[in-house]
């Protein structure tokens, strides 16, 4: 599971989480790292560097427009990776990544230009990194994003001889004036959820130890465990241009490592809380599998996992009807409210039955 | 060692090298992957990307100008971040990869504007993490060059607990029409070389196998083998703007994995060949201690390892001394002949003494 911070520079991390502790990711160290990297990038910022919502992505101004900037993110798909090279199903990778990709630079509004892959292994077998690249070109296609480059690097010592890690790196644009920004968003505005398929990228160290890998091709609600798993992480890129064509979208977060509870204060001015509703939405079954097998407590799911929201955006509540006539799959899944000193930026209300 | 093809579209890549096979890295199939990636791209080409030199990086028209164009590149350090690891010494790899990837926009005649990194860990160690990212800070900010964010992912299961694996994406700008272009290499013209100091991040696989570990702390030419296995991947950079600003620089290219055979003719034209004589320049006594060790023939050291020469110009023969003159560790390593139809686009002539 990638422990994602983005942007060091204005991540927010949680609290430790026991039971993913015990999986093998440290959020604790995680923390200590991000503070780590504020000291190292404290000496000196670009000219040209600006500002981002939460640290999503990093915003550069586009040399010689001073109205427009480039908004570049780095992310991999995580454990995910050896899921699926165990089942050797590698045709959906790379389109995770590229989708997770287009939607970290989506909530700063930006149009994805060109993209660049790192592919690692430990052997080189020569169908299985083109089947993962064919991935990534179809993703880079669907939303008119040049694949302008990459690295396959085998290292044998590094990578067992079935491993690979992939990561990428995506480079968009956005006028200036329509980066998103947080004081805009009010107590009373209403927060739009889009769908979760699954885990995404995000979760699977825990997975894979509640989840044996024995079970993998068990039958699971019409599938099996590894289509659960393996579910494609989702573009949320037409469904938001969609929703800004008739509303007025404030602030948006992608629901990735850090749930609920972690990317979504990162769109909220200090003054504002949101609350969510669980009722207001349906949880993939494979999560609530998680949920229930790992004995996650309702601060540790909505942390470790999206529980079925990859996006966030937040509009004028008046807006919200136009929103769902466009997008169907779109929910109101809570609002925001205004938040006191001593109250934590978002507030999930589980649903009434277990989880 | 990093088996780089940078931009699959335009890599070329080698016939098998018999050792570096030995040492688990497979030349043919790199080959294969990057004919594969060919027919995976062949299908759609974003209008706004640009043909660039020889694949050492992809290149973008700068939306709203086209008279300059965003030029960007991935790569990684390779197995050198094993020996760094193995022996705790973290400060030089963030460096050794960003001067690496800026000197692969810089044979696009680039300059740096942005920076990310992909840093994955087995388990987060905070201090480590943040040396690592120190010294790519360090490197990015020698070239005015912002980083700009970064992904750091703990990924238990994938990475052995004391392992990383190390990738950066650089994004750099240059006016269009000061791109190098190989057709102005005619028969006639000086190849200026710029030293290398060892390995730089290529050649590690075969390094580690001919080298032991229980070396690693013994003597070796003033310091000991593993200084001269972590000798830091310079920067071509001051010195190559220093050379523009005396010469006409026609092509360049970095010397990474392929080494001269491999590298240099991307930047050649196909009617012409590139001749090296080996006593021109000095090679560090780490790549004639591999070359001995490792059995390894003229025509598989000059391409596994860089053999002294980092950084490749092409100029005019009447520029050479101005060069010379500029940069006084450039050297005129080798010409540019006329090429016959059954001759290799490269001959290096090893120094008399056996290296």
């Amino acid at each position: 599971m990638a422990q994602s911070w983005e942007n060091p520079r204005s991540g927010q991390k949680a609290a430790v989480c026991d039971r993913y502790a015990e999986a093998g990711v440290d959020v604790a160290a995680g923390n200590d790292a991000v503070a780590r990297y504020r000291t190292v990038l404290a000496g000196w910022r670009h000219p040209d560097q600006l500002g981002a919502i939460g640290g999503f992505a990093g915003l550069f101004r586009l040399p010689g427009d001073e109205s427009r900037a480039l908004v570049a993110s780095t992310d991999g798909v995580g454990t995910k990776i050896l899921i699926a090279a165990e089942l050797k199903r590698y045709g959906s990778v790379g389109r995770d990544l590229v989708n997770h990709c287009v939607n970290d630079i989506l909530v700063c509004n930006a149009s994805p230009l060109f993209f660049l892959d790192y592919l690692a292994v430990g052997k080189l077998e020569p169908a299985t990194a083109a089947e993962i690249v064919a991935g990534c070109a179809e993703a880079c296609r669907a939303h008119d994003c040049a694949l302008l480059g990459g690295e396959t690097a085998e290292m044998p010592g590094l990578y067992a001889r079935d491993h690979f890690d992939l990561a990428g790196t995506i480079v968009g644009i956005v006028p200036v004036a329509e980066i998103p920004d947080v004081h805009s968003v009010v107590p009373g505005d209403a927060i739009v959820g889009l769908p979760s398929v699954g885990l995404h990228t995000n979760g699977y160290s825990l997975a894979r130890a509640v989840i044996p890998q024995a079970e993998w091709l068990e039958p699971f609600y019409g599938g099996t465990f590894a289509d659960a798993l393996l579910a494609e992480h989702p573009s949320y890129y037409r469904a938001v241009r969609a929703i800004e064509s008739v509303a007025t979208v404030k602030t948006m977060a992608h629901i990735t490592g850090g749930g609920l509870l972690e990317n979504v204060p990162r769109t909220l001015p200090p003054e504002c809380k949101a609350i969510f509703e669980q009722q207001r939405w349906n949880v993939p079954p494979i999560l609530h599998e998680l949920v229930r097998r790992g004995g996650l407590a309702p601060d540790e799911r909505y942390r470790v996992l999206n529980m079925g929201v990859g996006y966030t955006l937040i509009v004028p509540i008046t807006d919200a009807p136009a929103v769902l006539a466009a997008v169907p799959e779109a929910k109101v899944v809570g609002w925001v409210e205004a938040r006191a000193a001593n109250e934590p930026p978002v507030i999930v209300h589980p649903a009434r039955e277990n989880p």
